[in-house]
């Protein structure tokens, strides 16, 4: 895999000046880069670096004098991270999945597997599934029974898709991704102490101990185009309609999603989020890592919550909230701020409460 | 798989009324149910929708009108959630697991396979293991060595249970779970800065930098009868004794146990719940979503923890928590209201500094 | 297995006294120990079981008196959890993994396998992937092509190594554990609400919603010696450079390492920790279970974090913190106190206002 600078620049939509003939292998950070590497140095900060690597060819930022910088070309990228976005997606060698499938998976003759698909060691392919045209199958995964994956899906080793599945063109699964695990959904004959907390804010009246019965999943999981998964993240099928993930929604390692929750298009779900069953969540949502939410309530539109929230109840669209529980940002802040003021706060109180003793009327 | 509305009604012991010999095939939700779905309308909210489908049988409220609905026959559910587990239980299609031992599975010789077991492609079974009778093992599971799983399991694909796991009847595991990695813990050689600040309260003391030395899992696993663990959920092994979950318990999606860990009978651990090791919990415990609990408490029975609650010290039994740290929910919320008013509070104490050094007696 | 009451000592360099000739077969609780185990008894308060159990040797702390304990001989430990790692290194009866390559391991002919590694079955080792002699792979890993394993690794089941993954000597990985999934890095075309947020600590902007254009992982994940990283546990690949975690570093369960993080030697990251993307993590950390640390940051050597702590900026060296977010640990728990007042402390003021407004002169 080898490209030109020129190329490069093209497939970017990028200008570039020098030598733009020069062959590029790899990318690389400016202090560790080779004489055929392209140095990311976007901004002055790391272009400081480029004197201890040996680059000649450089991704700068507009305007750079990459003369001075010792460089024989460069390309220039006026959104730093949109350049990464394109020389990565160039320059990624991938897994070395082979093409074709594997002697050793077992794959179900009753499966339809689209043109051009690859197949890894040992995957299984259950009984009518189908695998669109062009898409990688890892090492070790499992397709369910009539689940359905789009164009291009590119899965790594070892991801599970349960049956029934209905999965969007251009599915990206991480190692471990599951996808279509049974939903964590029980009852108890009679009422449980936790319905009576959920009524009274805390208190669990006469409830008795009792055993839990459980509500099976019937529904699947059903996710758009553009959608990735990340390492070891898993989404539940749904009670009796499907658990849906929309179209061009990113989640990270490790997130949870509960059975028939719905999230939106564009939606990014970062690394150890969980949200509940039956959550309703619009489009474009960003979650920071570690956010949780409560089930059944919904999160509007363009809403962003800081790492480490809590959700316990609903948000309106364009929200930022932070917290435990979550609350809008700036009160979060001032909460907090005071927070740090407390212990002091206090003292004052003690101090005021003597010197209004003392001023009292001597009655 | 199909059922006339009489044998639903019979499977759950509930009431039905008019034309009861409809065939049915699958559950619906009210507004997406067609003609021979069960439109699951439990409520009169949920009711209102059956106009938009075309459903011609619903579960409903007792004593709800079913013939103005449109219906030509109804099943009564004095319980709502009790009906859907009934009826859930009776139309799950599963995960299509064919009857046998897939011919790919590696299972040792000295393994013994009760009556009606499925072995799923890929499957490796241990020396010495035994699997009860009625059990269904999904493709790519471990069962290791001289592991004993009881009648009845469903382990869904790619499970992995450990060496002298000891797991009752009716196991559930979801995809991913993993039963009996070792325990998380190390020593130093000298006393650590972690040690010293768990006396202190926050102090690290003069202890050096050094490395750490493994202490190694010699216990196991040890899991009742009806349990059920989500995916990619974790239980480890215990140091010396086993870590043991109690019958009736069910672990959420990414959950964590921790080595020598004891939860009683009948818990609930919802998602991503880390237990740290050697905690000690009773019986009928409910822990929300991204609950974490540190070594070495115990929670007592019928303890119940809301969403995002640390625990960090020991629990009563009955006792319903929250926060970080947890404490009882209505000392939580008070806090919390508390807080919110804290900006003005701070504005309060400043304004009575003023006027009261302005009251104060001119001397 | 088995060895002599002075064979154990022996190996842990300690004293042991009595009949020393006894023969050891496994370690056990106080009150479980039969004849041929060894109690742990290194406490007086642990000591008390032996009376319910059967044990003739034990594990006491020095100078106890084991005659009247009804032992007939005693192994003397000093630092109780040094011995525990001494004993259960030397009882761990393993997970039986066959020496030798399983005839079902599917090995590209280009690895390169080092002497007396054993490889179980249905593992999958990729092109040009070398494996360091002495290791053991369990079922159903996979090591990716140019991936590098150094000697005496240990890997349970399904296990998943990215490709170009370096890792270091005597590396240990619990089952599930995901090394080299893709970073999760997006970038949308103009500037997003998101960054935004970042700038103004709470406000949107203009920002209108946009989809994700993915940046590919060109960087692997690189692994010191005496690493071990627990079940399920995910190490993302660092865009242009490598992720990377320090020599002697363990890794407990369900802990995330976003891409490029890079983590020193010998910390210890707890249960469902997580850690963003671009971290710089010192030496000798600690940082307790579902601690999450925002991403472009850095944590100074030693620095230890409470159960829970969320870590939303940098953290200078040797400081103990705790809370969300995460402050000074004496910090926290005074803020708690005053907290936990709060309400008082309110009430409080509202007296307060009453009696200066009553004290006012009446002008």
């Amino acid at each position: 895999m080898q490209f030109t600078v020129q190329q490069i620049a093209n497939a970017l939509g990028a200008e570039a000046e020098g030598n733009t003939d020069l062959t590029i292998l790899r990318a690389a950070e400016p202090g560790d880069a080779g004489r055929t590497d392209l140095a990311m140095a976007m901004s002055p900060k790391y272009a400081e670096a480029l004197g201890s690597g040996s680059a000649r060819v450089a991704m700068l930022w507009p305007g750079a004098d990459w003369r001075t910088m010792g460089l024989e070309a460069a390309i220039f990228a006026p959104r730093p991270r949109m350049a990464m976005a394109g020389v990565t997606r160039l320059l990624d060698r991938g897994q070395g999945v082979q093409p074709g499938i594997h002697p050793s998976a077992v794959i179900d003759p009753t499966a339809e597997i689209g043109a051009d698909v690859s197949i890894g060691p040992l995957a299984v392919i259950g009984a009518r599934a189908r695998i669109g045209k062009g898409s990688m199958i890892g090492s070790h995964c499992v397709v369910g029974m009539d689940a359905s994956l789009g164009e291009g899906a590119l899965l790594r080793e070892m991801v599970s898709i349960g049956a029934r599945a209905l999965i969007g063109d251009r599915f990206i699964a991480q190692p471990g991704a599951r996808i279509g695990g049974d939903g964590f959904s029980f009852v108890t004959p009679e009422v449980s102490g936790v319905e009576n907390v959920r009524k009274t804010m805390g208190d669990q009246g006469e409830a008795k101990a009792q055993s839990w019965l459980r509500i099976h999943s019937l529904g699947a999981v059903e996710i758009g185009d553009d959608v990735e998964v990340g390492s070891n993240s898993t989404i539940d099928n749904g009670t009796i309609r499907n658990t849906r993930i929309g179209d061009g929604t990113k989640l990270d390692n490790l997130v949870h999603v509960g059975h028939n929750t719905r999230v939106g298009n564009d939606c990014l779900l970062c690394g150890q989020t969980g949200i509940s069953g039956s959550v309703d969540i619009g489009n474009n949502v960003v979650l920071g890592g570690q956010t949780g939410v409560v089930d059944n309530i919904f999160i509007g539109d363009r809403v962003i919550s800081g790492g480490g929230t809590k959700i316990l109840s609903n948000v309106p669209a364009g929200r930022v909230i932070m917290g435990y529980p979550g609350v809008k940002m700036e009160t979060h802040t001032e909460i907090y701020k005071a927070q740090r003021r407390l212990p002091r706060l206090a003292r004052d109180v003690e101090a005021l409460k003597k010197a209004v003793s003392n001023q009292a009327p001597s009655e």
